[in-house]
């Protein structure tokens, strides 16, 4: 470690993603990693070389992780939230190519640099509430050179900011126009062209499908699991949002990292995650955007042992929520979670949801990516939606915020 | 106007409280008041004497006035909120010192300057959200001496933030523990002496009340009204959020500025404000996080012409939600009001709550708070959430923020 410089919080309150830890804590980051994470009291033992101090007092967190976002959208649909409300009804929105059409339409006009354009403040709002890890799945484009062209646009914003991007193939998010009247072949099309171009491009860093009486039919979705197995790329699922289709046993059965809205899972479903390891994404932001009613079956998840991670769903249409804290009030108030169950949502079982333990903890050897906050417990930051209560964010070692 | 510094903002979309103006407009503002709105079509007709461009395209809004806040108060309720969400039940709570007594205590344990600080980041947080108008009221300190402390530190705050602060005193807010025995001997002494002080010292703009079965009966609001008409304060009042009590139509009978809450309200009091010209307040932040179904009746207070106005409620239980952009959402999502109305709801309507049409208004002569967003729409603000759109915040004439 000798000249390498080394920063140090302490007398932080930290909650580390799994368990809050009693008294004061010292955390020591050295390059892009954590060193050590060690009791105010035996701060001494540390070897105290090159080190400068960054901070003291306050909350410590991980930083955030939002595990499933759709981030990255042409046009918005401000206008077509306005007409609802004013009592147009969505058979006439849709007629007139409102809905999921109006985003798809808009998208693929868009270039990857519109695109970047429209995306950037939306990522920029994300990283000040505290996000140094993002999801971002395709989904708008339902052809080959538009669903790869998103999927680019994210990749570059990951390049770009500081913040980690994690990519996520939804060609199978609806059936493109083109294909109404075949679905089947639209499959055919995400099996055989386009998940094979983004894996060979190594633009996908997973592969998901919308499994729903208004999207693809568990037989499609396994399509795709299955092509997806075939070019070693992880999977997830929008599953059981609507209805039961079965969709999270289905995806269990294939090593889903995660079964994403599940409103309407069922215990087989849970049983089958539990024995994959399949972490159960909430979405409250869709859930409260959409006014649903069926609540996500927290207490038995909790039962079984499957990890819970929330997440925004930010997107055009379901869930224009484009700030990650908010979502940590939402879980607790809309699903009855815990403060500490909400911000473990948003860190380790979200960085699971993702495939990685390397991030999302307060531990040694982990990622540097942190929140600072002007806050005495962990529980306030669920508690009250107050922007501005983030001292500092810290992405790989690096302090990019305060 | 020789010599004084004008500032211009063009092409810009403009929504001024009460409608949106087609096309492109420019905005002029001379000190601290709106000197002209004109079409672009019109400019060149303007005196372009010392006039500076501020801005160019975007969209401008008043400055947003929340017109309902508790944001004054000692402590936090987290742990609360934790303990709600683990299963402990509210008797074990309130046993235990929680609920409003815990607020009570912690206010009337703080000083001032104690008050001021904790205050301090939630009003900064409301300011850069675009908040330029804050009512706060009193309601935590239930005897004279911390009453007066509270409306000290409002007022304080209004002198050290670029805010104006309105000031309500809420004495009549819950029966403090000394008078649980006697309810109306705490309303003789908010009729005495709280609310004569108060007058005296200048320190309330207007004396609120809380009726409701948990609080005060209509009776006992209707001393506390007849007793500031006699001190020349204008009155709002909680009513209707839990039960129907007639408190809105007794409230109108008194000329009530505002009848806050009022998901219970019935015909009856909807007849009475429309003819008081009574504003009703609505607080979807209350309604979420109480997980309320009761609606307001939006459609008859729309059909009737009752003004509505939106607001946070900003207070340590039941809605610590410190964002007033998120509350017009809440407003739309939750109550079906168009993003317009909603914004209407924050700025002429709110304003009109306070009982002043000097600001919340684009409009010449008008105060100039304004908003310039980094939007297309205004029904984006609503639309979407999403910190970090606001561009510039305009006070009194001055851009303290962007
Ligand atoms: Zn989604
Ligand atoms: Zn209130």
């Amino acid at each position: 470690m000798q000249g390498q410089t080394r920063h140090l919080w302490r007398d932080v309150t930290l909650f580390d993603g799994l368990q809050q830890r009693p008294g004061p804590m010292a955390v020591v980051v050295a390059g892009e990693r954590i060193e050590s994470v060690v009791p105010m009291a035996e701060l001494d033992r540390l070897d105290h070389a090159g080190v400068i101090e960054a901070g003291r007092g306050g909350v410590m967190t991980p930083g955030l992780v939002d595990c499933h976002t759709h981030l990255v959208f042409g046009g918005h649909r401000a206008d077509e939230f306005e007409q609802r409300l004013e009592g147009v009804d969505y058979e006439t929105i849709a007629r007139n190519g409102g809905g999921i059409l109006s985003t798809l339409r808009a998208t693929r006009e868009a270039s990857e640099h519109d695109l970047f354009q429209a995306a950037a403040p939306r990522l920029q709002a994300m990283i000040n509430d505290g996000v140094t890890t993002v999801e971002i799945k395709s989904g708008y484009g339902l052809n080959l050179a538009d669903e790869l062209k998103m999927l680019r646009v994210a990749r570059r914003l990951g390049e770009d900011f500081p913040v980690r991007v994690v990519t996520t193939l939804l060609a199978a998010h609806a059936v493109p126009p083109e294909y109404a009247d075949d679905s089947d072949a639209y499959i055919d099309l995400v099996c055989r062209e386009i998940l094979p171009a983004a894996a060979r491009e190594g633009l996908a860093d997973a592969v998901d499908v919308f499994c729903e009486h208004i999207a693809f039919s568990p037989a499609q979705c396994e399509r795709v699991f299955a092509a997806a197995r075939q070019h070693g790329l992880p999977i997830k699922a929008h599953v059981e949002q609507l209805s039961n289709l079965g969709g999270a046993a289905l995806a269990a059965r294939y090593g889903a990292l995660s079964a994403d809205h599940v409103e309407y899972l069922d215990e087989a479903g849970i049983a089958a995650m539990k024995q994959a390891g399949t972490v159960a994404v909430l979405l409250p932001g869709a859930f409260y955007t959409l006014r649903e009613t069926q609540q996500p079956p927290v207490d038995a998840l909790r039962r079984q042992g499957v990890p819970i991670a929330i997440a925004t769903d930010a997107n055009p249409g379901s869930s224009p929520l484009f700030q990650p804290t908010l979502m940590l009030n939402m879980a607790c108030t809309l699903f009855r979670l815990t403060p500490q169950q909400a911000l473990a949502g948003m860190t380790a079982h979200a960085a699971r949801a993702l495939g990685s333990n390397a991030y999302g903890r307060i531990a040694d050897g982990a990622r540097a990516d942190l929140c600072w906050w002007d806050l005495q417990s962990p529980a306030e930051l669920a508690y009250a939606v107050q922007p501005g209560r983030l001292r500092q964010r810290i992405f790989n070692g690096e302090v990019t915020h305060g």
